[in-house]
């Protein structure tokens, strides 16, 4: 590639009313408007999230979107007693998994060395740590690009993902670690905002 | 909470521009120009990611900046061949941790029910799972949140972790997961952007 095509790339910052809506005004809801959310919104928000990296490209992450309806109220069985009420009243949830057999698709998205596919294969903790690590990161995208179309995300690890799989992954290729509800905030939808850790026990320099 | 407070916190999208700067048109850079990326930048890059959620506001992610000279050089030693170069020459770099004790803070971050931090000093594997699970949703907000100030970022999983967290984290606290380059693209800064998978891959419906 040449320097005129990294040029033509040069990044914009992000202004206080996008910074906004991704990090410092949005919060996690708890309450809906009934303002549905339509599976355009639930694809189009894939296809932002898709474009963040992730190692050698191996795009872990996969996405169950449960509607309404009784695969609703089959979700909100394996959820904890706290989560279930909001779950079963989102007008989306997202069940984020990660496909264990992730590596079976490193010849597409990695074509200039396939033989990764096959490192993969041999190495049991390479495939569940780099498994697990890239698709926690890619629900670190999927949270802000759902923040990025206007919608509040209720992200939850309190279910049971066992129960869950069985459920909605009898095969058990793909094992379930966050559930996120998806849709527009209601009345008294948020708590009050809880503090952050001060910045020196956070960052260090050296 | 009031119903006027959620009203005023309505959410916005996120136009085209801000979009491309955070996904459709970053790309992970490996060259960089001489541009400096000064401490208030990353500084303001941690101000912007920590707002973004985490399980019970646990906020288990630790971020060490590694600015040039002799602390560099160091890095750079526990650094894949690969990653060698890019890493000696970018004008920032951030290792991101995991604090092993992050539950020590739950009293100060989680005050309505600080026994939590009890109940993850008891239960190795909720403590380890989540901790580590946190840990990496809080690196995908902070790769978003370099994009978001204008900057590129080139995050790496291809080091020593055991090597640089004996050499940078000697008390056994804090545990290295990704260390990212942060600057300004420099010349022929991108390899050819990799395929992303199909939507019929990713997602499923319910």
């Amino acid at each position: 590639m040449t320097a005129e095509v990294t040029e033509n790339l040069a990044l914009g910052r992000l202004d206080d009313e996008a910074r906004a809506a991704l990090f410092t005004s949005a919060r996690t809801a708890n309450t809906w408007t009934d303002t549905p959310v339509t599976d355009d919104e639930l694809a189009s928000i894939w296809e932002l999230a898709k474009w963040a990296p992730t190692s050698a490209n191996i795009q872990p992450l996969r996405v169950l979107y449960v509607r309404p309806g009784e695969g609703r109220s089959r979700l909100v069985t394996h959820m904890s007693d706290g989560n279930k009420a909001k779950t079963q009243a989102a007008p989306a949830v997202a069940v984020l998994a990660l496909d264990t057999r992730f590596h079976e698709h490193i010849p597409a998205v990695f074509p200039h060395r396939p033989e990764l596919k096959d490192a993969y294969e041999a190495n049991e903790a390479m495939r569940e740590n780099g498994g697990r690590l890239n698709a926690t990161l890619q629900a670190g995208y999927f949270i802000l690009a759902i923040r990025a179309h206007g919608l509040a995300a209720g992200p939850m690890t309190g279910f049971d993902s066992v129960g869950l799989d069985a459920d909605f992954f009898p095969d058990g290729r793909f094992k379930s670690f966050i559930v996120v509800n998806i849709g527009h905030p209601g009345e008294n939808a948020w708590m009050q905002r809880l503090p952050r850790l001060d910045h020196e026990d956070v960052i260090r320099w050296a």
